[in-house]
């Protein structure tokens, strides 16, 4: 049996002295310490094409996607990041064409979130990988973490599910399905070119009680919340876009099961007391961003759904590697 | 012609955009940025296995390397390391007991440092990758750039030079030299366990015009020095390690090209106001360090090596990838 990631963090976690001055808890989405008046938050993410790029994805897609997952999990923390240093490796053979639009892929990227490359490191290597770290700089009393959710706070999330697992499937099982191309053209974008909801993250900085980004599906995401909180999350209702609904009518796969546990739709999930619900709403949206309730924090452990009245568990999947499917 | 590493990352420095506010030149060790009162001053650094980790290396030591390789960059200019993230690519089928390995040598190393692991990322790789990202917190008037060389500097190392390159011939070659054991111990050792001078470079901040490491190279090093600080760079002796002259005399190779051409050995290079010599001799020296006196900085462009009378030029030759030897 081959190790999973999951159980390759698990035996790091083990194996390393913590910082007791850490500012967020082990296994967050970032790391965050202490400086000078105020703290530096660290987030290191490593795109390796063969399990992370879907078939038809280009360089510049690629090099945009690594500092959009980086930036997604700072935007689930709250803070805006400084700036980014890159690691490539770059398999033999790659060409100065290729190498320049890797950079100007990352480039872009970092301008979309108010950022620059500063500097990074190149290797050979036998895929390409880009791994990107990202520095931001916040106020302690500000980081929203994974265990802030209470009994009784409103889960939100800042957009709709089911667009990546759909064009997932048509992209890498070549699966062939009548639809009109906007709604193909649909469903493939946020899978080629995710943004993170990082305005809608940075406004909910110091309302939300926790938060996480649905980059490994929201069924896993809300498990991790739930769990890190130690409290059961119920989800109401579950915004599905309407070209996953296509999708899912001309296919016959139950688009819940898209929107469950799909991933990579880059959605900040977050828990907000109830009390502070409106100011959440109107912050997000004086951002530019939409804000939807799909359910609620209660006592207990797990994650649930309310549908009609039946209530039904709903498990710890999330989204796996390409290469495991 | 493949890309070399060095034409993409003149690539990739074309495309870019630069961030204004950046307190070190592009090119230079780290990248550093103006962040409350001080600088943030960040680092990353890639292992790849295939062509970083030589024969015999094992994990645990990987892992060290991997840590001390970004230490030694930010020692370089004179700061301290924080904290640590990093990145792994693992390879399918390693085992629970190699994660470990790893997991402790990372930790072992950021101990050293006098700092912590605080987080990173797990992913499935064609090879093992270890990318480590480090941040350190600076006066932004003591960071020791490459480009402050002047004429009349003193240039100083923190060690002797030859023992990686030797090492190397011996485990990657599997060249058969007749020495007795603790020789051959000694010449592995920095091959398989290199340390970062990180006190030697925290005690030249503010002193040193210009520091710089000698992965790649006394001579590449050496000439980025120049390069950057557009001076001349003249050698006048060059500490060789016992190790490295008895290995040189026994296989007939010349000692001087160990020392120049090598690599790996992590001392620090640095450049050093003639007014200001005694004061980092004393100050390296009460941080448990050594400082050799190995050269000066002139008017003009390149590195040079003057010995009994004769000057010659240096090439810019350096450290180059294992694979490719």
């Amino acid at each position: 049996m081959p190790l999973t990631e999951r159980q390759a963090i698990r035996i790091i976690l083990a194996g390393i002295r913590r910082d007791p001055m850490a500012l967020l808890p082990y296994g967050d989405d970032a790391a965050a310490i202490p400086l000078g008046s105020g703290a530096a938050v660290l987030k290191v993410d490593m795109l390796v094409r063969a399990t992370d790029a879907p078939r038809g994805m280009t360089l510049r897609q690629m090099a945009m996607k690594a500092v959009t997952s980086t930036v997604s999990d700072l935007a689930a923390k709250g803070v805006r990041p400084m700036g980014f240093l890159i690691s490539l490796a770059l398999p033999r053979g790659i060409t100065s064409s290729q190498v320049r639009e890797l950079a100007l892929g990352l480039d872009e990227a970092a301008g979309l979130y108010g950022a620059y490359i500063l500097g990074g490191d190149v290797n050979e290597g036998p895929d390409l990988i880009i791994d990107c770290a990202a520095l931001a700089w916040a106020d302690p009393g500000r980081l929203t973490p994974r265990n802030g959710a209470r009994p009784g706070d409103i889960i939100a999330t800042t957009g709709p599910y089911g667009n990546p697992p759909a064009a997932l499937r048509l992209v890498q099982e070549q699966l062939m399905v009548e639809l009109p191309d906007p709604v193909v053209e649909g469903l493939k974008r946020i899978l080629y070119e995710p943004r993170a909801h990082l305005e809608e993250g940075v406004a909910l900085a110091g309302i939300a009680s926790a938060s996480i980004d649905s980059s490994d599906g929201l069924a896993w995401s809300l498990h991790e919340i739930a769990r890190m909180s130690r409290v059961k999350a119920v989800l109401t209702e579950i915004p599905i876009s309407p070209e996953a609904i296509q999708f899912a009518e001309k296919t016959g796969i139950d688009p819940l099961n898209l929107a469950l546990y799909g991933g990579e739709e880059y959605n900040l999930i977050a828990t907000i007391n109830a009390a502070r619900w409106a100011e959440a709403l109107d912050r997000v949206e004086a951002a530019g961003g939409t804000l939807h309730k799909i359910g609620y924090i209660a006592e207990g452990r797990g994650v649930y759904l309310e549908e009609q009245g039946e209530v039904r568990m709903i498990e710890p999947r999330g989204w796996e590697h390409l290469r495991s499917r």
